[in-house]
Parts: C-alpha cells; structure tokens; sequence
C-alpha cells in the first residue's frame, strides 16, 4: 500500500475573552513563540510530511497572524482560512480548502494544543489509515460521577474517555460527515462523523493540554521548559 | 443551628514508585515545602476552624514524616495514623481515630492536593452540613466518550463530573459508610457513601489537582509562584 496523502487543518476560534489576557489565545506566548505556531511546528516537524496545512483563523485575526509569522520566520507553508460562527463551520471551511484533493487522511487538530507529541499524531494518522476514523483520547484520572435526579453516581471511569485531538479521518468520510447539517451535539469532529463511521480510539497523552485557562499557559510552559 | 464540629482526614497512601521520584509523592518538595504540609496548611487557613486533623500514612513513612515537621516548624496540631493496603482502609484506620466524637463534619482529602482552595473546602463543610454528604467536582473540559463494541459513542459532558476532594460527610453517616465490607468499585469515599445517602455536588476547581505525574508537580510549582 502506497503512503496516503496527509492534511492537517488546524482550527483557532479563540477571541481571548474566557483568558482574559485582551489577547486570543492562540497567539499568547509559550516561550517567546505564538501558541500556534508551536501547534503547526509539532505537526511540521514529524517525520510524515504533511501535504498541506490549513490554518482556521477569525478572519479579522489574518493580518495579527501574518505579522507574527514574518517576526518569527515561519518557513512552513500553510493556507490560512477563515473561520465561521462555530467550530464545526470553522472545519467545514477548513475542508472545502483542500476541494482540489480526491483521497488521503486529514487531521483535525485544536491550534491551541501545543504540546502534543509526534507519536500521537503518528499513530492517529495511522489508525485513521487503517480505520477510517481515530481520535487521541485518554482516560480521565479521576474518578467519574453521573448527575442523577437525586444527586449524582459512580461511572466506571475505565470506560471513558476524554477527547483530545488530532481526530484524523479518511478525506471523503469526513467530506460526506460535513455535508450533513450541523447539530447542536457536535463537539467535535468525532461527534460529526459518528453516525457514519465507527470511531477508532488512539491513547494520547495528558500533557497534550488544550489551552483554555492561564493556569494551562503556565504548565504549558513548565513542560516545554523541561523537554 | 451551632457550628458543627469539623474533622479532616487526610490520607497519602503514595510509595513513590509511579512518579519515578525514588520518594512518596506526598514528600515531593513545592518550592520548599514538602506537598503533604501544604495540603495540611490549606486546611488549617481557612477561618472554619477544624478541630482534629488526622494524617494517614505508611507506617514505615512515620518517621520522615516527623522529621519533616520539625524541620519545617509545623505548629498545626495532628494526629498520624497508619494507612492500610487500600484507599479505603486507610480512611477506615483514619476515622477510628475519631471515635471519641459523637457528632460533625468529617472532611477526606487526598495529601496530594496541595492546591485546594478555601472557598472549595468551606463550601464543601457547608454543604455537607445541609445535605449529609457532599463532594467537590468538576465539568470534563474535554468532550467524553464512552467504549462500546463497536468503537466509541458521545456523551453529553454537561452531564458528568470529575469528582476531586474534599469530599465531606455527616461523622456517623461515614461511619455506617465504612462499617460495610470493602468492594473493588470503591474508588472514593462517595462511592462508598452511595449506597446509604444521596451525594452532593459542589463545585471544584480545576487548580485543585492531584500530584500523580511529574507535569503536576510543575504545574503545582507555576501555580504557587503565580500567587
């Protein structure tokens, strides 16, 4: 079997408000570099070689990421996107980008998740490969609870999984998947193509961390400082 | 209503052996101070006034214990008392110590939650001084999926909680708790209260994490340092 081509669509809705940092989060500094350009150098830097990246961003954050990609160099080519009013339009425009391709694997990745490792989005790739669709995922450490009328109960937490990303798909699985109307249920792009395909769970990693509050800025930067 | 006494049970059942660290989590330095008297000052801040603490250990862990404190200076009254080969003995070996109580608010917390603000522990007292039994925990902040044979479906976060300490009981309810036999689905104290009376949920705090990896004793460290 030849290699599949490879895609990588990397989606950054944020406008900054919930880190109350005035600035979006996808581009505060982790280490003197944006948190997205950290997001497309770990995709960059495995060794599958990414045919095309397309970057998802608000449309009135394009000149902010422009002028941070010249001040810091960036040499990897990408398309840049814009957004719409919610994630699942922010990927369906990230798709219609790639149009032009007829078949490969295409990862959808959160741009502010900085630190996940190549090996997870290796095998994810590799798992969508062989599956059609897989997602990271890990096992919540701590101990789960249902709400009940009641109060609430124990769930087997050996039996979830918290989502992370990269969620990698087959190209024309998750093309038919965005062309079903969108549902307020959809959280992410496994919620999208579930009832099309049966979802392949990858083991991702606790550090691969979606930065949504400051205190994920400062382990973000605890553990990049330790690499 | 008078205030109702307030106990706390802390319980460090850590070997070492899963951080890599060649020493008990609970003995990790943060900034100075091992992560057990941390969680200890916590405790002994807020304005409740607790009137007993009991600290459950190994055994062969008493003595680096005792001369932690005297080399830190604690002044915080508490008893030590020799954990079991599970969670729940140790908890049990902790509330026999209580036995000369008749009545109160008896608080289980891991040692290695360092991070546990006041607000959490003074709303969880207060909680379960209404109710009986009340817990802190928070929403997933990923999306969850559940294993099924098939591969994975979605499940509606909003609806699950990820369950932290302090969890907190009315003294004689734990008690009847843990006068029952021991079963493998107990993983925390509500789990074991369950059956007996209905759980409360209080809102957590993300911060308040529980050292189990070497990237929580970093995140632990940027969150001491950033206050």
């Amino acid at each position: 079997m030849s290699t599949p081509n490879r895609f990588a669509i990397l989606v950054a809705g944020g406008s900054g408000t919930r880190m109350g940092a005035g600035q979006p989060k996808q581009f505060l500094e982790l280490l003197g570099e944006p948190v997205l350009l950290h997001t497309l150098r770990r995709f960059a830097e495995t060794s599958l070689g990414v045919q095309q990246f397309v970057v998802v961003l608000p449309p009135d954050q394009f000149d902010t990421w422009h002028h941070l990609c010249t001040r810091h160099q960036v040499a990897i080519p990408h398309a840049v996107v814009g957004g719409g009013h919610s994630r699942w339009a922010s990927v369906r425009n990230g798709l219609k980008h790639l149009a032009t391709y007829t078949e490969g694997i295409v990862a959808v990745h959160d741009g502010v998740r900085p630190l996940v490792s190549a090996a997870v989005i290796e095998n994810t790739y590799a798992a969508a490969a062989e599956h059609g669709a897989a997602i990271a995922a890990v096992v919540p450490k701590d101990s789960v609870r249902g709400l009940s009328k009641e109060g609430s109960y124990a769930i087997d937490r050996s039996r979830l999984r918290l989502v992370q990303t990269p969620q990698c798909f087959d190209l024309e699985l998750l093309r038919r998947a965005y062309r079903l109307p969108e549902l307020p249920t959809f959280t992410d792009d496994a919620s999208v193509v579930e009832d099309l395909h049966p979802i392949h769970l990858v083991e991702g990693d606790y550090r691969n961390l979606k930065i949504t509050t400051p205190e994920d800025m400062l382990l973000a930067e605890a553990i990049l400082r330790s690499r």
